[in-house]
């Protein structure tokens, strides 16, 4: 994947940044500091690296001001190199040549309408009455159902399942394995059985949003469950129905969200946590990994749950106590009382 | 998806329920209360809703008698509306037409049986000596393994995985990305390296059962895991090997059952949970989310674990705690020791 | 699948072992000593299913020396009748014919190399320059993006997606709706929005590995993800961009792996766990299910976290002790104080 190669001056003008050393040094990929070799360029976002500095075999760094007494070869200097960094990234990202229009292998109903410059790809199949916008790409034996419209731009990889009624924006990444619209868990018990409700919602993902691989998002039961613009979701995630999305918010991979759950913008949920249903998050929260929440946020900030770990014989000695703990606090209290009472006496 | 249409009286018929009001108003769809415009139908099933009856815009609305003096519209009168509303969202369901028989771009074995009347879409294998039932339908891209029975008026959406020996049987509901009979983790050690148990069992799916997107059920190693009639399973669950799950229980979205566990009817397992192999759950028992289930349980009732969410800094403090709970607990008994030492004196 | 058939002494000399009785005895099938019935080999590998022997209809059984004086019957003596079970059950194994070969149906890029006794099903495609090795199965509907090589001897069941520049070894197995080389969850913040950092890096899968369905495999964002040899994968593992497994270790379904963790060789990891990123765990270290592991583990060992299950009402009482912990071990601290005092005076 070595093939893309920029100049120095070339990605400094990319990134709008000053440069320092030769503007003509070829790049050639991307590395971090201690793997790099010769024709690589590396970034340092972070203090505790400097001391790789010295010994790196990149041709250029991408770097702070402050990098610059660490470092004598050619460097791009940033305000922010992690978010240079990211930038830079997309330059060498691998893009394979598309074939545009539609696979003699893809199933297409006659109905829906495809963009002369979207790509099709064989095995894929396509209902009645979507609009497939211009530059969207469908990878191999993805399936899509009645009355979509994937918007311009998305990218949607193999192996991917839309059921009918779901919008998907502009400029989406949805990963493979991943089920949009599926239904949502929503039964009624009549005493002896469940009985089924039909999903009649569907599932709306604004532009800008990107779905890790495997993720599973159902439709609504009669509105849609909404993914809000720019939010990204990591792999193996369940967004229960009618659940919404803020935007921007993150969620990192193997996290479930239950039924009719709002959660903000700007939230960042780390991974696998479970966030009940009908609960409100409010922007800009914070959740740490594998936290439980069963009720609603109304106070931005970071908020954790479970014991964190221990080796497995001094754990089971304080989960045993755990279990005592109520206990244990009314036995304070009694104590505490007979204190008073001996220190009053 | 507004193409059906209803009549108050139709519906009431439907549901064997009075009605209140207009007969011959035509509802198209289903919605809440809040969301609700003219020609739709709604349903108020928890009496904090009622202060959206006045104001709500729909036509008619399935209600309790004892919700009727809060409105003054159309209304089916029903004992349970919300079962009500189940029943009648199937009235609204999507149901695409389907083409009979098996599509040309569909590989099906000649020794498999494909009943006439079932629906076999694009993209569609199935293997050997397989039984497909009336009314079935599979979606594009399934792929069915040799010797599997698929019986009368079950629905397999697009992208599942059946492997060999796995039964389904009628009526059931399987959605995309899951996958049955995948082998059970089974391996022996032999000092280095695992030696791979061959999973020698299958799968057996009773009648009314529902599997949603991306979860897995693996075969048996010997006898076959086990799914009861009328089970309802969510999306990215993962069912070991000869894992039994009982009649009419139903499982939230991200849990995981270890091998050889046996789940009776009528239980709950709510979201995220863990639940070890080789337990045993007594009938109509309720775990709630994401709890750790380490013992069988023999006394229905509900059971539950974690810590729940504090602030992170609270949180923080609180876990430091816990890990010196058994040392706290030994402090709390020798204080009591000497208070009755102190007050004995 | 009784279509195979071994006498006693094939199977004794294919396990190395002494066997009692008769040697001509056929066997069919292998089964537990409850369900065995005649014609089938069963196996004993637990004391406490001794009380099954004098009862089973089994035709042989594995067993160890000391079993023997509880058991008449056909047996295979075996210093590990577990692992003897093990190594049978592959013989018994279902392993259907392939047809070798590229299906008409596959779709496969002229520049890829694939053996001449590959096995590629209906549905397949894989893209450019990737190399497919001897007796390589590749199941229906897989899709295999540019640049992998797939080694000899591995299968891989239908339905998965390996992206570009994913690097399988030798006779590994993974199974259906494994997503494997999918984007690294990288992003920065550029103070609005996210800024996708492109994954650079690929996926390194040794010899011998087995991933579980439904399983997820980021690539790297710089350097690869490595599954190391003999490593065995569950059902819906999250494993993130650049996580290390080393060497035999085993994991078991629905953990996830935070990106960067490099988990060492032997390990054991029971289902649900979370592992976050960053941190370095051990050779030979085991960790319970559903464990919260946030920091490295440098001592190899037996890890745990959680609280264990209580009855709801107990564990409600419980939580609300364990949210007023920090507060408690001040009183206990501030009891002893004063009971020193007490003392003292």
């Amino acid at each position: 994947m070595g093939s893309k190669k920029f100049t120095l001056i070339e990605i400094a003008n990319f990134l709008s940044s000053d440069f320092v050393g030769d503007g003509e040094q070829t790049l050639s990929s991307l590395a971090t500091l201690q793997a790099a070799s010769a024709g690589e360029l590396s970034f340092i976002a972070n203090k505790s690296y400097q001391k790789f500095l010295a010994s790196t075999e990149a041709s250029a760094v991408i770097l702070s001001a402050d990098d610059l007494e660490h470092y004598s070869g050619n460097a791009i200097v940033s305000d922010n190199p992690y978010l240079a960094y990211a930038k830079v990234s997309q330059l060498f990202a691998y893009n394979p040549e598309q074939t545009l229009g539609i696979s003699p292998l893809a199933s297409v109903d006659p109905s829906t309408n495809v963009s002369s410059n979207a790509s099709i790809a064989p095995g894929v199949s396509i209902a009645a009455n979507c609009e497939i916008g211009e530059r969207v790409i469908i990878g191999e034996n993805t399936v899509i159902g009645a009355n979509c419209v994937i918007a311009a731009g998305t990218v949607i990889k193999p192996n991917v399942t839309i059921y009918h009624g779901v919008t998907i924006g502009e400029n989406c990444l949805i990963h493979s394995a991943v089920v949009l619209g599926s239904d949502g868990f929503g039964f009624a018990p009549d005493g002896k059985e469940w009985v089924k409700i039909a999903q009649l919602g569907g599932v709306l993902i604004k532009d800008n949003v990107e779905i890790g691989a495997g993720t599973t998002i159902d439709r609504g039961a009669l509105d849609d469950t909404v993914i809000g613009k720019g939010a990204i979701l990591d792999n193996l995630i369940q967004i229960a129905h009618n659940v919404h999305i803020g935007e921007n918010t993150a969620i990192a991979g193997c996290t479930a969200i239950a039924g009719s759950t709002k959660v903000g913008a700007h939230c960042t949920i780390a991974g696998a946590c479970g966030v009940a249903g009908h609960v409100t998050i409010a922007d800009g929260t914070h959740i740490t990994g594998m936290s439980m929440i069963t009720k609603s946020i109304s106070e931005p900030g970071v908020y954790s749950s479970g014991t964190g770990m221990l080796p497995h014989k001094a754990w089971q000695k304080n989960v045993i106590r755990f279990r005592q703990l109520d206990d244990m606090a009314r036995r304070v209290k009694s104590i505490e009382d007979k204190i008073t009472e001996i220190k009053g006496s």
